[in-house]
């Protein structure tokens, strides 16, 4: 059994608590945060607090705060030699005061409270500073049906660079899809197939093998045609820069396709 | 019963093919492709050709072939006034030959001809140039469950550009957070979960709301910090660019969301 403290009461924070309430072995010893009407709802169903000289004694404590603030927060912490870890993709785990063991425990996924998400399906990206402490961080994974994987903090920190692109700029690609839609009185949901299907695609082939379209056959008038059909410069800009990737790495002096294991 | 000739043998004349012989209401008089070597294995189940005079007569015939090859193609078919369609997002309606009747039937998606497809999630975008042919590209799209849009060349060729940014542009930036990954040894498999949550999560909220991450909190120490990590130069201009454009959409004085019927 491992018992948890979680520290913030997020987006992270609570889909760790549905995860680890459902595990069968682990124990949330208790629930913090600093304001406690964002756990109070909960107090039926695991001890809550709001004053931080009440934390019990724990295996882990898991600290889900805004990162900015979880240097400072964690010197407050009223106790040493205890095992707190954080859950960011990109502070420094020395950032955390070494009074305590460190280490970080970062969930590679995007989390909003709302939306519900199979925890299991997420990939745990797992550092320590202290050797012995792997095991449990492995063991905590294992308990929600994750897999772990033990990374350095600059493999961590690439991570977080590479998820930027493939997510938060993935997604602004598809809100100007929206508006190129939008413009013409297109409903953007047509797209929604598509979308998918994409995603879907390099779950089975690289993004190498998986690309198509104008850019990849150098269709130059295609290519010409569609800017001219672009109503907004900002778009024109980012089509250009985009299509001229796609030729760099599709060109005839282009970079071989990456080899995985899976290709 | 709507009997059908498909034209081409490439990857959408073979989802097609698959989805009309499947379908109980929709008849293949005949399967013509220019090389009979793509289409011969389908021998005891099709009438196969390779020889445009002996095309048989039906309702419709659809061109899957080349963009480029559709006009000259289409003035090559030996009849007239016959109901002839293409399957293009972005050539246009008119560059079929006007001796026959003409129109267009543009699935929405991205097919490989080893990649199996739900067609009957595929939105087929229709249009045609004399009115009474619309009901049976409707039917025709009704017989495979697909929904079929009535929309102008100009919302085909919108959607269609639309299409590249969410689809070829997406595989981009797929391929940098692979080659990113590569750089540190890490497998860009641990991304998968993530691309898919993200393609995910706008089939319920818009773009707009889905949007999270260093641009769109305007987190100038972590946009710094990235920057430094990346080391194209190449990936370094689309990171500036993309971040520039979410900063924009979410800004002071950024531009509404949209707001859409799913919202
Ligand atoms: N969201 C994601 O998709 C995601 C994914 C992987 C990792 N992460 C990482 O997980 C951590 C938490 O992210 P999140 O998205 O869950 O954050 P969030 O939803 O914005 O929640 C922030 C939490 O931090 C607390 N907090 C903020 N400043 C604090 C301070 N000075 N002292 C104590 N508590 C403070 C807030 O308390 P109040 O309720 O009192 O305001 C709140 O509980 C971050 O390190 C983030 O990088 C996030
Ligand atoms: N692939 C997609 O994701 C997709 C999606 C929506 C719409 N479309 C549109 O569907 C159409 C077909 O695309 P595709 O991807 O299926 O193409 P493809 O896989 O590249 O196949 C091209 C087909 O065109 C034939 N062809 C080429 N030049 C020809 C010519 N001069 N005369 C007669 N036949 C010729 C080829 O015959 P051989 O076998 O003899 O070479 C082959 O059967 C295009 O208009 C495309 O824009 C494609």
């Amino acid at each position: 059994m491992i018992s948890v403290v979680i520290l913030g009461a997020g987006n992270v924070a609570t889909h760790l608590y549905k995860a680890f309430r459902n595990a069968e072995n682990i124990e949330i010893t208790q629930w913090y945060n600093r304001s406690r009407s964002a756990i109070s709802s909960y107090a039926n169903t695991v001890e809550i607090t709001d004053k931080l000289e009440d934390l019990k004694e724990a295996n882990l404590y898991i600290i889900a705060i805004s990162d900015d603030c979880i240097a400072e927060f964690s010197s407050e912490l009223p106790f040493k030699d205890r095992f707190v870890v954080h859950t960011s993709g990109s502070v420094a785990m020395h950032d955390i005061d070494k009074k305590n063991q460190i280490g970080v425990f970062y969930p590679l996924q995007s989390f909003s409270k709302n939306a519900e998400i199979d925890f299991s399906e997420v990939p745990i990206c797992i550092e320590v500073y202290e050797k012995e402490n792997l095991q449990l961080l492995k063991d905590l994974a294992q308990a929600v049906g994750c897999k772990a994987h033990k990374i350095t903090t600059e493999q961590r920190q690439t991570l977080h660079l590479a998820a930027v692109f493939v997510n938060n700029f993935t997604n602004q690609l598809y809100r100007i899809g929206h508006e190129i839609c939008e413009t013409k009185n297109i409903e953007f949901n047509i797209l929604h197939p598509l979308i998918e299907e994409t995603a879907k695609k390099i779950q089975h082939m690289s993004p190498f093998m998986a690309q198509t379209g104008p850019a990849k056959r150098h269709d130059k008038k295609t290519i010409k045609r569609q800017l001219k059909l672009i109503e907004k410069d900002s778009h024109a800009s980012i089509y250009k820069l985009l299509t001229a990737s796609i030729k760099s790495t599709h060109g005839f002096n282009s970079p071989k396709p990456i080899k995985t294991t899976k290709d």
